[in-house]
């Protein structure tokens, strides 16, 4: 099997239906969902059996490409009218990631220059399929940079999965491990489980062991003193929103992580589009945090690992303050330092 | 039920057996193990079915009387001799808690200035419940002293279990909440799962909910997120070994919450009996951390959690650096600042 071959792709568009893989189901199982309606859609988001902010902005992008498929009306304005709706439905169905309302409203904006119902529809789904091949892209060229702040044989840190199956192809936080394997280079990555859902020791761990690229797993709370035993030059993320001041939302633990990293001298990179850059949203303190339900704490494949009746506090993400970020790594260039200025300029030049 | 009655006893000495709380099997089942040899203590110990430093130090010290009770030799050079043995072989249950150590190495101290085989089985059997004695009136000074550094009303965290399982009764990072319970104070609490092995999720929660203190369980990664948005007061853990200059190993994850507890200016407190300061480990990096099997990260509850093959590190404990501590509480008082010279101070007042 070749490395490209390895490849496993997050979503598929097939016209009436989306195979969607089931992250939930890794790693033990690689099954594919067939997902042919915008109501199965929102539920595959909002379950994460499709999760990673890009493509749940591709997914949510087919996903509108699939109703106007199936939508049976003639008249222009009532078919974008109907199309507001599905957007903010599907809109409805996680809170955190900007990208998931990036890519449905380059959807619908898409459409509405249309001529036509058809014309809207041939839009819609080209557009949908366009946001997917930008978005290997973008990966790659996050990856690029990325690598350039590393050197062949460093070890490097991760939290959940910013991985291949978290976007089109490559990852963000994960695309240089790739792009270094095919470069013959040798990293380390050490890969945080990431309670409660697990999606390090679930995907992180089993997207880079079947890219043979080297990775040893860790519980959440053995980071400290695997950055303090184990020569780690770098802690890397992925993330679901960057605030206009830099502040960042990731997966639950990335705070922590950040924190852990600045006390011992180790440099915290955030890898992202510029797609999750969100300056309307002026700091962290205005990003919303989703509170999942207790069970995720509570249980492990259904089996209770806690007391029952125990009171439980699960919020699937966390700020990272834009002060405890070493770099921010985009497809358009690593930014360091002054965020408030910078972000919005690289956005500029890059609209 | 009166609060009092709530009390599940760790470890109970009956003679020719000890009875020991399975700490596996909370906290779904309260269930005591009939341990009716040395060997068996060992095993008990070396499987975290009794766990918590100073438990460990009194089952140890109960597993000597166990096999001095039932030894069948008259010359008390050769049982001394013999008494050795069997302390060196309880020592290699577990290498990083002190109290084992300092407890075995008690009772076997105790036989020393024994004129018979027979008084020196008295001398084994009666150290060793006045250690358990001893634990119990320690924790309750420790819990004292600590409820002293907080509030009523305020909000704590904590880590792993150094509750009363942990200990003969009220433990010590979990002192402060028994004790406060019984002078009518509201404290709630933040238990942090404690991957691996869950024993916050299993233990302190359970402990803590068994006895009516409010309590809430998050994951681990949970801890800076929590840390900064639910006005924690304090983060309060126990130990398993305070070297010379006050470097402390406890639980895998205490150096990480340590830091982070630093970086956002919240007081970290490790509460201990002097038994588990070790003032001929000069520092931390002396301190031997455990590595434990692959399978506690890959799989609960018997279940595979992560890929097939995956590397995996498993450190059993961390140490945090002395810098990370804001005061040290132990049963003779709270020391702050330069432990290098209030360490031994202190050890040598109450020898």
């Amino acid at each position: 099997m070749t490395v490209a071959e390895k490849w496993v792709p997050s979503v598929r568009y097939r016209g009436d239906h989306l195979l969607i893989l089931d992250q939930q189901q890794l790693p033990h199982h690689t099954v594919y969902l067939n997902v042919t309606s915008i109501g199965h859609v929102w539920d595959t988001i909002s379950k994460l059996k499709v999760r990673g902010a890009p493509a749940i902005g591709i997914t949510a992008a087919f996903g509108l490409a699939l109703w106007s498929n199936t939508v049976k009306e003639d008249d222009l304005s009532i078919f974008l009218s109907k199309l507001k709706e599905q957007r903010d439905y599907l809109a409805s169905s996680r809170p955190t990631a900007v990208n998931l309302f990036w890519a449905i409203d380059r959807v619908a904006a898409a459409a509405q220059s249309a001529t036509s119902v058809d014309d809207a529809k041939k839009r819609i789904e080209s557009e949908a399929l366009h946001i997917q091949e930008e978005d290997e892209n973008t990966c790659r060229k996050i990856g690029e940079y990325a690598l350039s702040l590393l050197q062949d044989g460093d070890a490097v840190m991760t939290i959940c999965n910013a991985g291949a199956i978290a976007t089109s192809k490559y990852g963000t936080a994960l695309a240089p491990f790739h792009l270094a394997k095919e470069k013959g280079w040798t990293l380390s990555v050490y890969a945080n489980e990431t309670r409660p859902v697990l999606q390090g020791s679930r995907l992180t761990a089993w997207e880079l062991q079947a890219n043979d690229i080297d990775v040893t797993l860790i519980t959440d709370n053995m980071a400290a003193h695997t950055l303090k035993t184990k020569n780690i030059k770098a802690v890397i993320v992925g993330c679901d929103r960057v605030a206009a001041n830099g502040d960042t939302a990731n997966k639950i633990g990335t705070f922590g992580l950040a924190l852990q990293a600045r006390a011992l001298g180790i440099p915290f990179y955030v890898a992202c589009p510029l797609s999750t850059l969100d300056l309307v949203t002026a700091s962290g303190s205005d990003i919303p945090i989703e509170e999942r339900p207790e069970e995720e704490v509570t249980h492990i494949n259904g089996v209770r690992i806690a007391p029952e009746g125990i009171k439980v506090f699960n919020p699937a993400f966390d700020v990272t303050p834009a002060e405890y970020i070493s770099a921010i790594i985009t497809e358009k260039g690593i930014i360091k330092g002054n965020y408030t200025n910078e972000l919005p300029k690289l956005k500029e030049e890059h609209k």
